[in-house]
């Protein structure tokens, strides 16, 4: 174990070996284990699951990490017997051992969160599991899965787009699923209960991970067992209620026979806080899987609606921020979105398309069934387009060009308030001026580092960013962030509102101005300013346009009256 | 007067001339007034409108009094100061002497409701304005214009359909409407509000109304004032909430110019119920337009949407009604709606229609922007067209085609407990039948009378059936319709559960068949029938389809093995 925790501790600052190495985000470097770690690896987890299991204690392997993997890990360790108080289960956090990942497992086994969290609660019950409950422990070995008696697949299954705006042309990346399938199906007990909570395509639990583990079982000659499958969808939330977007919500499940139903409902009830948010249990996993992908859909569906009443209401004189809030007072509209400058995160713009892959491949139908749903993604995923449509045309204004113009991106998160810029609009507002010949700088208080903007052999896998649909490229790296806004605004000839960030709201149009130094293009993306605001831009000489926001016409023609009348 | 009252009340029970008269839902002949009665009629209304001054109220002249005007005409009529509870307003409720529309001008005045409705407050509420509290009349005479202090213009718009599923092809009729508008600018006093409350292309108000009374007003003379035109759209909703879906209830409106708006604000705060449902104001009428349209849009959006999940669960074994239950726990995904057999009613198929017919007519642009909006129209139109493909198949599966067989169709309505029957799904699974050669028989408890079924030269207006798209409608009367439920069923073939109608929800199995006289092809619309249900029918030797419901194969396969094993 010794031997283990020395590996796995060990980081140098030194320029390393990038094929042995592994990079976290502040760029610490952890060396990759060897061969002969393995054995001891596995010494230390056995160790440990025989002392856990003596205290009544069941084994948990989470495969996989990240986003959902490394909170659902926590959550397990982190939840006790409703009586007594007592842990239920000891957690083995598990990830595969690349170049991309390996450093996670060094950072849980020191009580550190693998993942970027504005919540408050993920940092301390990471701490507190690890550290103090020692219900949770990190490995790079497969061979935990041995040990399990529940496996928690949180492996990422992407969505690989062919091109940007047709969603029907791309595939279900499940070749990662499938390996872990097939390596869960060589080492598990026949007893073991394996939970897929990755969001999937449409029957993946039945077509997919039953006959490759049904396979595996068959190699070690286990015949008479039937691999324990269930599916339970994770709801998961980033932001400052990121913990309890797992524990404290609603969950899905399902299992593909009666004794996988059981362990499914008994695992979760246990975890998660079905008291206060009941389990909706399903007949099969194929309805549980469908339901994740209804539920996404759904919500893309939503915000992509808004997008050809944005391009109405341009081009008409309506505010659409206004029409929209008319909209939503009534309680059964109330979940109306004004959709910004793209719709990011990593479920919307994929979920849907995993559907219309299964419809197709695993599930074999030839007929165009779907409409709503890939049209959406093509019209959120291009959304942010038209965003460098509206600084073009306001520099024009101004007799300016975007290829001799600064812009200046005012936050790149896909969402409010977190730092999280997973396919976000903002990301293709830079590249599409980039490849425009603009310059392009950046601003994000809760940004750390953009991981789209790195090299793609890095970070983040790769088709996670949309660099391979534009030209000119290269340029773009992280250096262009500004951490000062002032820095950031400095000289620029545009300033691109992208993200209702709370510092953005509450800018004043004097302060924005005197920061640039003079009057420039102001894009409001996301009725981030008021009437008011827009008037006073118009007044200190600026050219404003906005996302669905048509009535800016009139106070440009407003203001203009009344200098003349001046 | 009396001899106005006279005409107005003539009614008949012999074989009238159709020309000269109009029949009202329950038979009574109504002859249309006489070019002589005209004269008669206005001095019977400037005299009331005199009496009404003197008692401090102002004169509001609603025209049209269908659906909304009806009601409109009462809430208004019914509306007092809100210290002296003293009445603010005399209402004039005005409607063309047409042979479709003129009975409802003698129902009013003897304080008759012309709508149907569940709403138990409608009923007295029309009595008591007209009979006790003498606030409320209806004329045929388009003179009370010229004795108002207030328009509401309750004039139908609708949208007309070249083809079924392709409402692209089609166009608003708003013809009556402009008509309507021109006899206004003719007739008002300048200092008239207009407020039109019809649902309408984006931008009518300034782009259609607007000119045509400022025409008008230009021949009589009146140069110096610009004509006050509004526009605030309702949210009425047929049922038991049907009054207070019109006084209780959150408006939009906007004004063509300050005093214009202000009047509607003042009007709109003296009638409605803004205190509890605050008022929202927008800067231009096309913002008004706008909004009714993205809000009916959004739901028919939201209905459309789950369609192809829909056909996609038959194939794949998902209960979307569990599904859809499961998603529904979400705060944010609860507005999601089962479509059942087609969505009808009078605004969703047809709004997003008014509103992409605007972008290309009145405002004039080529590009084609909307995707969404008139796809999920669509979709909605030809969604019922699937359920006969469910009750074909189910018949098949009987060794029985539709040609050779009686389908019984409970429901007719466009939702449930209501006895509305505009754009229902329900009419266009009667009529996709019909033309398949089949026999159909209606049951309803809330139908008095299936107005689209009628020939179209007399109910409803041309346009409001779906009849013109399918061959051999010529059999279909609304004499299919059975009062009884057990006449409905009698040795039927099919039976298609298309509303939930409460009387449906708890129909057993044992007594469904009963009544039939043996096994029949069951089709489930809209999850009224729960799995319990569903495994009855089979046993019973049912042949069972659902629309969204792909599980029905699992409980076929169950009972067929339970039978084998007996």
């Amino acid at each position: 174990m010794a031997n283990a925790r020395s590996s796995a501790d060990t980081a140098t600052q030194s320029a390393p070996d990038t094929h042995n190495v592994s990079v976290c985000p502040n760029g610490e470097y952890f060396e990759l284990p060897q061969p002969e770690d393995y054995a001891a690896e596995f010494e230390r987890l056995k160790k440990l699951a025989d002392e856990q299991r003596q205290q009544g204690r069941k084994v948990v392997v989470v495969m996989g990490v990240g986003f959902v993997g490394a909170v659902m890990a926590g959550v397990v360790a982190d939840s006790t017997d409703k009586t007594a108080q007592q842990p239920l289960y000891f957690v083995m956090g598990m990830q595969r051992p690349s170049t991309r990942s390996y450093w996670k497992i060094p950072y849980l086994n020191r009580g550190i969160a693998p993942v970027e969290a504005e919540d408050p609660e993920v940092a301390p019950m990471i701490e507190r599991c690890v550290n103090q409950r020692k219900t949770l422990t990190a490995t790079f070995s497969y061979d935990a899965l041995s040990l399990a008696d529940i496996v928690v697949v949180d492996v990422q299954c992407d969505y690989l787009k062919d091109t940007l705006g047709d969603v029907k042309q791309g595939y279900a990346d499940i070749a990662a699923l499938e390996d872990s399938l097939k390596v869960i199906g060589e080492k598990i007990s026949p007893e073991c209960l394996v939970l897929i909570e990755t969001t999937v395509p449409p029957g993946t639990t039945e077509y997919v991970a039953y006959p490759i583990i049904k396979k595996a079982f068959a190699k070690r000659g286990i015949n008479e067992k039937e691999p324990l499958l269930a599916h339970s969808f994770e709801r998961v939330m980033p932001g400052r209620k990121y913990v309890a977007s797992i524990r404290d919500f609603w969950r899905v499940c399902s299992g593909i026979n009666d004794k996988a139903k059981e362990k499914v409902v008994a695992f979760l009830s246990d975890v998660l806080n079905v008291d206060q948010y009941p389990l909706t249990v399903l007949e099969r996993p194929v309805e549980s899987e469908t339901c994740k992908i209804v539920e996404n859909s759904y919500r893309a569906t939503i915000l992509a609606f808004l997008d050809e009443w944005s391009r109405f209401s341009e081009k008409n004189g309506v505010d659409l921020i206004k029409v929209v809030d008319a909209i939503k007072i009534r309680p059964t509209h109330s979940n109306m979105i004004f959709p910004g400058p793209g719709i990011g995160g990593y479920c919307l713009p994929k979920d849907g398309g995993l559907g219309v892959w299964a419809y197709h491949t695993l599930l074999g139908f030839e007929d165009q069934i779907f409409k709503i749903t890939p049209q959406a993604i093509d019209i959120n995923d291009t959304r942010a387009l038209h965003v460098t449509q509206l600084v073009r045309d306001a520099l024009r204004n101004m007799g300016r060009i975007v290829a001799a113009s600064k812009t200046t991106l005012l936050g790149a998160s896909y969402r409010e308030d977190v730092g999280d810029t997973r396919y976000s609009g903002s990301e293709l507002i830079v590249r599409k001026l980039t490849e425009m010949g603009g310059e392009v700088t950046i601003h994000d208080p809760y940004l750390k580092h953009w991981w789209e903007l790195e090299k793609q052999d890095t970070y983040p896998a790769p088709g996670h960013s949309w660099a391979r649909f534009f030209r000119n490229q290269e340029s773009l790296t992280d250096t262009r962030i500004r951490h000062e806004l002032k820095d950031a605004l400095k000289q620029t000839d545009a300033v691109v509102f992208a993200v209702r960030h709370e510092p953005y709201m509450a800018l004043s149009p004097d302060d924005v101005v005197e920061m640039i130094g003079g009057p420039a293009a102001i894009i409001d993306c996301f009725g981030i300013l008021d009437d008011e605001k827009i008037k006073r831009y118009f007044q200190l000489g600026c050219e404003v346009k906005g996302l669905g926001r048509g009535h800016i016409q009139r106070i440009k023609e407003a203001v203009r009256k009344e200098k003349a009348k001046n």
